[in-house]
């Protein structure tokens, strides 16, 4: 069985935006977008990873967050996902937006033009890198232990990786809102259906579930 | 985190038949229940595990079968699903509808009033119990290292569990064919509301994947 390349779980608005304008620390996912429109869905379910009482959704949606950790042995990420400072590091303070305990628990690839020394917290690794999106895949494929990786956002990078032809599934939740600007996955998505089938799926919670694989 | 009992990828008829009657061994759904309409949107996912090609769909429906496996331990499932031979065993010839490598990876209980030793094939061990359904899930949950436990059916085993309230959650597969005589889970699935949420999820393969969890 071959590895994967695999986008999950990766949330936008109704009209294509995965983030607004205006990324900082106080909004990771800029003006406009609000992260509880976007991942109300997911945060309902019992898989969530950040969940941390016994309840939760076990419906459809709960497939999708389950599905999150599933045969995933690597992610690779941008750098505006890690974070939100740009240019070079001036320190190496900034550990990601996730705490002691990052809900990847595999090595993390982010990618960057800025050199900066790997670190583990809890049982993510992150490595910084510099590369392709084909050579970025091949490193993360190594370190997978024979597993999928995972394609973990934003919006450039999965474009990136589309246009090099290297993703082999998506799934995207589309949210019922709307934001007008920002950063913007597809005007629209069957601008994929050369290269992709797709199930696109209603959720009870609201959401469209579009999952997309090759051809 | 506790361990569930769960149903997955049970097919039933659209009038709510997991078999219809006179299971035989060339028969093993009974007369009038094409294993290929009840199955065949499951057979056409990449994660089917019995696909011996690296094609498959990756779709909607190939989230239940992937989920298949997923944390799961063990399986229980009542005698007529391990074969089509009633009473006292006469040897100890049959071993299963599945050849030498049985899909389910786990040790398995077979709820039978008739005694055998287990017995393993591959990676699965099988083993006889004349038990209640809360004894038989203390028995498997015990083994199931930590892990969720399957409940594999036939229907007759799903009602027992379901009235001896023991079922976290089902996922139920209907094909839309009727064979109007058989073994019936449900003469209405909405007998499950009182005690279950409900998401219903129409396929594009044609089934309508229902997915119960505890309320």
């Amino acid at each position: 069985m071959s590895q994967l390349l695999r986008v999950q779980c990766f949330g936008v608005t109704h009209d294509g935006f995965g983030a607004g304008v205006g990324q900082s620390l106080e909004r990771p996912f800029g003006h406009g977008a609000n992260p509880a429109d976007l991942f109300s869905w997911a945060g309902a379910t019992a898989s969530w990873p950040h969940r941390t009482d016994p309840g939760g959704s076990r419906g459809l949606d709960d497939y999708f967050t389950r599905d999150f950790a599933r045969n995933i042995g690597a992610e690779i990420m941008g750098r505006n996902k890690f974070g939100p400072i740009r240019g070079p590091w001036e320190n190496h303070d900034w550990k990601g937006w996730w705490g002691d305990t990052p809900p990847f628990h595999t090595p993390v690839f982010v990618l960057t033009h800025y050199e900066r020394p790997s670190f583990t917290l809890s049982d993510t690794t992150f490595h910084f890198l510099d590369a392709t999106p084909a050579e970025a895949l091949r490193r993360a494929k190594q370190v997978a232990d024979g597993k999928d990786v995972r394609l973990g956002g934003g919006v450039a990078t999965i474009r990136e990786f589309l246009d090099a032809d290297l993703v082999d599934t998506l799934h995207i939740a589309v949210a019922p809102i709307e934001i007008g600007d920002g950063e913007r996955l597809w005007k629209s998505h069957t601008d994929l259906l050369d290269r992709f089938h797709l199930d696109s799926v209603p959720s009870p919670s609201g959401v469209t579930h579009l999952l997309f694989w090759r051809r």
